[in-house]
């Protein structure tokens, strides 16, 4: 019997993967499950785009430029310039979601055996990329202590090898909601020059700052043209995770001749995505006001309720729709299972996913669980005052 | 400045690529150009998949299961069992388009370094998918003096090292319109039980086949059941190229497993292109009556129209759409080249595809093309005339 390849095996699974049986079980009992664990909005799609395809006057449904729709990518390259990145159109590659523009940028700097630095925790499907291009994941630690901001300088420098190629960081952040400040992103840019890496910049959830404060993209640096590599997605921005549009962006123009042949070789990005995402371009700003008020209204009801369990370490997101807890127990894995498989609070329980799988040192984060705000507001209070009772109950065993 | 990556830089381009340019003179120019050199059918996609888009009651666009709607996967099961296949709802993933089917089965079945033997001439894009995974492609050459049958399976056996993992066949075949024989895919399932190899069969055009002619496919092979591994696609049978769906079906449950992590990295396949292809399932016999008669009419008169050429070579194919013919003149990139930048029949012109770039092996089928039919039959008449004289002006140039 032929083998899988050693690669497919070392391929993770998803961080909550493993729990997946365990909620079948609590669903089985009757058991309402709170869904903390999923970065799957339940916002609105805004209208236009879903109106769009209702309206899309297709006979043969054919394939696109590889590069995405030239209309989408012109009108996308005004929407970064109104949002003040000098991004034209020959600087994107519309993608199958951020997924793909992240293989894309794997796979058009990177070999084999080389290495990419990334600050833990991070996005757990950035293993499974790596993975699946033959790269070493080099991970540098940033702790809870400091809200997750970006470790010293030093600590990069100490990992740089001459198998390094890039550095990938996720702003504002998966799991953390940590948002770099313009200050850290030039220090990166001060390393990744000095040591000819690339700097890759996942910024799908840029629209996603609150407190007022601002978003500074890599694409923002002067100089660094060469270098920054931007990761976006329409998936979060406009609540169309199942549309499967993101892109890849960069000045650089060999990056993106070979991002390109990675593009033609699987032909192009669906047609029905791309008709939903051009025409979410015009969403009003007023969707925009609504959600990021939304989002900060639950961002703000989940980390009073969350600092209301004795014992609780949480830092407060500045960004995207995340954040990691460190709870008083022993461990957040058996902890998550136990919840769903023997817990319940006038049959209700919730879903949390367990940090360790954001974090590629092994047992870091062993007592952390990543939380995501996309439920509402009256559902957040009912999930934080179940996993109170929750911790309790369990250090009571 | 930092460099893109090796395997970029090998990433090869589409065989058509270098001819845009030239295609573009020809338009400047006022040139009506006819297309034989691609694989985009003009064939109507059915109003049933499109008509679900429509009517779909869509609010909030959700990421998908990371293996396609459950819903799809048992009714495309459900078709498999009608065409005889013996396929059933877990056997299958849902995938971007075939081509991200091709990447999962190259991703889960070889590391960087090993090696698959496929026949040429061969779809291009498994040297890009290849060169993308780290997999050395291995041809093995099959003739047009045998219509491209199967090579001696001595030819086969030769190139088998320790690094070969698969065989991967396109059956019936892109560019050669090849269909493998019962007893041709009888004696590849030998040689990969024999080998414990794996049996990669890209499907993609199993509807098309003529002259009352039967498809054999791998999944219907007992006792092959470890090694197959089918490739499948929307895109040409129901001409819904745009959608990107397509699936890897195997029932090697370990395979499929390992699949699945590349599954879930990627989060899903597009939603609506989903929503379209489970509906396209109830397209009617009809409908693919219709098409198949009509590619049926296409190809017997592009044939009889090329067979007028003198000097020419060209196999009569029994299933997809493609033919590739051996033209008397000295190089088939040049002679494209030509045919767009310097030629005119009455302003109309002809692209065509040069077929070297569906060979792997250096400086082989340099006086052949690949001439699709994916054009009304007119215009396909006109274009081979436009063919035969181009070709006499051309050598007496
Ligand atoms: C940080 C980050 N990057 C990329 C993605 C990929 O998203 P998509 O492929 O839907 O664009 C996600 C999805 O959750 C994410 O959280
Ligand atoms: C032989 C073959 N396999 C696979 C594909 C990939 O098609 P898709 O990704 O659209 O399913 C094609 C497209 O032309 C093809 O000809």
């Amino acid at each position: 019997m032929p083998k899988v390849s050693i690669k497919g095996q070392q391929m993770p699974e998803s961080p909550i993967r493993k729990l997946v049986p365990y909620a079948e079980i609590a669903k089985k009992k009757g058991h309402k499950v709170y869904h903390l664990n999923i970065g799957q909005p339940d916002i609105k799609t805004p209208e236009v785009a879903l109106q769009a395809v209702k309206n899309a006057d297709i006979s043969v449904l054919e394939y696109s430029h590889s590069a995405g729709f030239e209309s989408y990518r012109t009108k996308l390259s005004q929407y970064y310039k109104n949002h003040g990145l000098p991004i034209d159109t020959q600087d994107i590659i519309i993608t199958t979601g951020g997924s793909e523009a992240l293989l894309f940028a794997m796979g058009s700097t990177m070999d084999a055996g080389e290495e990419i630095i990334i600050p833990e925790p991070f996005y757990a499907n950035y293993n499974g990329f790596s993975t699946a291009s033959g790269v070493k994941v080099v991970p540098v630690i940033s702790g809870i202590e400091t809200g997750f901001a970006l470790p010293p300088i030093e600590a990069f420098k100490k990992l740089i090898t001459p198998k390094t190629k890039a550095i990938l960081i996720c702003n504002p952040g998966n799991p953390t909601g940590y948002l770099y400040s313009k200050e850290e992103i030039l220090k990166l840019a001060e390393i990744v020059k000095k040591h000819d890496l690339f700097l890759i910049a996942d910024e799908v959830y840029r629209e996603f700052i609150y407190d007022g404060e601002e978003h500074f993209s890599v694409m923002n640096v002067p100089g660094l043209e060469e270098h920054a590599i931007m990761i976006d997605s329409v998936s979060k921005r406009y609540s169309m995770c199942g549309a499967r549009i993101g892109c890849i962006v960069s000045k650089n123009a060999a990056v993106m001749s070979t991002a390109m042949k990675f593009a033609q070789a699987r032909l192009s990005p669906p047609t029905y995505a791309q008709i939903a995402s051009e025409a979410a371009l015009d969403t009003p700003q007023s969707y925009f006001d609504a959600v990021i008020s939304e989002y900060k209204d639950r961002r703000d009801t989940l980390i009073t309720e969350l600092q209301k369990i004795e014992g609780i370490t949480v830092a407060t997101p500045k960004g995207a729709f995340y954040c990691i807890a460190k709870l008083p127990i022993d461990n957040a894995d058996k902890f998550a299972q136990w919840l769903l498989e023997s817990y319940d609070f006038n049959g209700e329980t919730v879903m949390v996913a367990p940090a360790a799988g954001f974090y590629s040192t092994p047992n870091v984060g062993l007592d952390e669980v990543r939380i995501a705000y996309v439920l509402k507001k009256d559902d957040l209070i009912k999930s934080v005052q179940i996993l109170k009772e929750a911790i309790s109950v369990y250090n009571q065993k």
